[in-house]
C-alpha cells in the first residue's frame, strides 16, 4: 500500500519560538523521518504576502524559517521540502480553482468574517484593508494542498473549515471535469504540547510572551529568567503543577527527569536553581541545531540549493498534475 | 523614442463573425503591420474558463481563434502572439496583485454587479452562479497588462473600468514597493466600424444575428440571401442608409465602389442582384483567408509552433519582469 502523502504549510512570518518547536516543529520533523508516510513540507511565503508588505522582513523570515527546519534536522532526502514561490504550477492551478469556486464559499471563510466582523465594530465600511488575497486565500491553500494529491493536512482546529473548503472544490472539478483531485482529510491532532510562556500565558507573538529558539546562551539565560514565578524562598514546597518553569521542562525532559524534578519541587528546589536547570535542559537539547542554524544562515546558496532541489521534487509532481489539469478543462495543446 | 507597446486581448469564446472581423479583427492586423507600435496579442484562454465549463468548447474555439488571426495575416514576427495559459508568470504576478488589491475594488466591478443586480430582481442570492473567477477577473487581466508593461490597451466601453483598475493596482503597488510597473491607458476607438447582422440590428452573437468569418462559399451564399430587407421590387429606387445590405457593403468596398451602390439603389437594384454583389464582394476579401483558415485548423502542429514562439517571445518579457517583482516583494532567492 502507498504511503498516505501528508502536507504541511510552514507559515514564514515572525521568528520561531520555543513554542513552535514544541508544539509544531519538533513532531513534524519527527513524524517526518518516520516511515509510514509521504511528507511535503512547504514554506507558504505567497501567503506570507498577505501580512506583510515589508519586503525585507518577507525575506529574511523566510530565510530563518527555511533555516531552522534544517538545521533541527529535516531530512531533505526523505521528505520535499520546497518553497511555494518556486512551483509556478500553484498560482495556475489557483486560477483554474478561482473559475469553479463559488464566492459564496469565500463570504464564509472565518478569516474573512472576522474582518468583516472587526471593521463593523470600528464602523468601517464592512471590506475596509481587506485586500483579494486575504478574501480568496482558502483558494490558494486549495491549490496547495490538490496540486499534490496530499490525502492528510495537519492543521490546528481554525484552519479545519480551509480543508473542508479544498475538498469543496476539489470534489467540484471532479464532478464537473472528472476524476482528477484526490479529497484531502484535516488531521487534528488534539494532543499538541502547548507551551507557556513567560507571562504564564500561552506562549505566542501576539502576546509578547516569546523566548526564541535560537538565541544565543546568554539570550536563552535571561529569557528563561524572566519567567513569571511566585514569590516562594528556597527551601519552601512549591506546586509544578501550576509552575511555568515545570511546564516547559516537561516539554524538554525525558520522563525521569520529570519525575525528578516534580521530586525536587516538592522538596523546595530555588527558583534560580529551577530556572538554572531549565535552562541547561533546553541549551543540550537546542545547542548544536543553534550552531548549525547560525552557520546556514551564513550560506545563502545552501539554502538556495536545499530548494532549488526541493522544487525540482515538488515540480516534478506539480507538472504533470497540472498538464492533467490543463487537459480536463480544456487547455491541452492544439495539436 | 521607443514604440508605444500596445496589448490586446482576444477572447476565445465563439466562432468570429463578419462584426468582429470589421469591428476588431482586420484594423487590429493592420495596425500590427504598421511600425508605429509594439503589438502584443494573446488569446484570453484563462479568462474562457470563466465563462465556460465546456472543454470540448474551451479548446475549440481557442484553436479557430487562434487558426482565424494567422490565417488573416497577422504577422507573428512583427508582433508577440501568444496564449494567455503558455505564460505562468501571469497567474504568479495575479496573486502578487490579489495581495496589494482592494476587494473594495472589485465590488464595484460593472461585470459583478450586474451579476448581482440579476440574483436580486430574481430573488436569490447576491452571489448565487457567481464564482471567484468572474469577482476575480480583473486582477487577472490587471496582471495581463502590467506583465508587458503595455502602455495602451484597446477596449471597448465596457472594459475601460477594467483598465482603470489595472492602474489603480499598478500604482498601489508602485507606492508601497517603489515604481515598477507603468501605467497604462485605455484606447476607445469612437469610430469602430458596427456591423449589422441579418435582422438588422447590430450583429452580435447574442442576438443570433451573425454571419460567420469562415463559411464556405454556399453556406456565406444562403447567409447573405437571409438578410432583411424590404419588398420593393426591382426597378423600385431604395433607400441605401436604411438597408442592411448597404451597411455591410460599405464595410468591405473602397469608397468608389461604395458611390457606385448607392447609385444602384437609387436606380432600383433586385434585391437579389444586390446581395449576390456583397456576396461577391465578401468572397472576394476573404476567400484566401478562408483557404487559409482551413489549412492551418488541418495542421495542429503549426498552430502550436506558432504559440510556442509567441509564448518564447512574450516570456522573454514576463520573466525577467516577475523577477523584478518577486524582488521588490521579499521572493528573492536567498544567497
Amino acid at each position: 500500500m502507498a504511503k498516505p502523502r501528508v502536507l504541511t504549510g510552514i507559515t514564514t512570518t515572525g521568528t520561531p519560538h520555543l513554542g513552535n518547536y514544541v508544539g509544531a516543529i519538533r513532531p513534524a520533523i519527527a513524524e517526518s523521518l518516520s516511515n509510514d508516510q509521504d511528507s511535503f513540507f512547504f514554506l507558504a511565503d505567497y501567503h506570507a504576502l498577505i501580512k506583510c508588505q515589508d519586503p525585507a522582513a518577507v525575506h529574511q523570515s523566510a530565510r530563518e524559517i527555511a533555516a531552522t527546519w534544517l538545521a533541527l534536522g529535516l531530512d531533505t532526502d526523505r521528505c520535499t521540502f520546497y518553497r511555494q514561490s518556486d512551483v509556478p504550477e500553484i498560482t495556475e492551478l489557483t486560477w483554474v480553482l478561482n473559475c469553479i469556486c463559488a464566492k459564496g464559499l469565500m463570504n464564509r471563510s472565518h478569516a474573512y468574517k472576522a474582518a468583516v466582523q472587526d471593521n463593523e465594530e470600528k464602523s468601517e465600511d464592512a471590506d475596509f484593508g481587506v485586500t483579494m488575497g486575504l478574501f480568496s486565500y482558502p483558494v490558494l491553500m486549495a491549490a496547495d494542498i490538490l496540486m499534490f494529491n496530499a490525502q492528510r493536512v495537519p492543521v490546528g482546529r481554525d484552519q479545519i473549515q480551509h480543508i473542508e473548503m479544498a475538498r469543496d472544490m476539489a470534489q467540484r472539478f471532479n464532478h464537473i471535469y472528472g476524476d482528477t483531485f484526490s479529497l484531502p482529510e484535516a488531521v487534528v491532532d488534539e494532543n499538541i504540547a502547548l507551551l507557556n510562556g513567560l507571562d504564564g500565558r500561552k506562549m505566542s507573538k501576539s502576546y509578547g510572551n516569546t523566548i526564541p529558539l535560537f538565541l544565543g546562551e546568554k539570550q536563552l539565560k535571561k529569557h528563561i529568567n524572566k519567567i513569571k514565578t511566585n514569590l516562594l524562598e528556597p527551601g519552601e514546597p512549591k506546586d509544578p503543577d501550576t509552575s511555568t518553569v515545570f511546564q516547559i521542562w516537561t516539554a524538554f525532559a525525558t520522563p525521569e527527569q520529570t519525575a525528578d524534578m516534580r521530586s525536587q519541587f516538592e522538596q523546595g528546589i530555588a527558583w534560580g536553581e529551577a530556572k538554572k536547570a531549565l535552562f541547561e535542559l533546553i541549551n543540550s537539547e537546542v545547542a548544536e541545531a543553534r550552531t548549525r542554524y547560525n552557520e546556514i544562515l551564513e550560506d545563502g546558496a545552501y539554502l538556495d540549493a536545499e530548494l532549488k532541489k526541493g522544487a525540482e521534487k515538488a515540480r516534478a509532481h506539480a507538472a504533470p498534475m497540472l498538464a492533467k489539469v490543463r487537459s480536463a478543462v480544456g487547455l491541452a495543446k492544439f495539436g
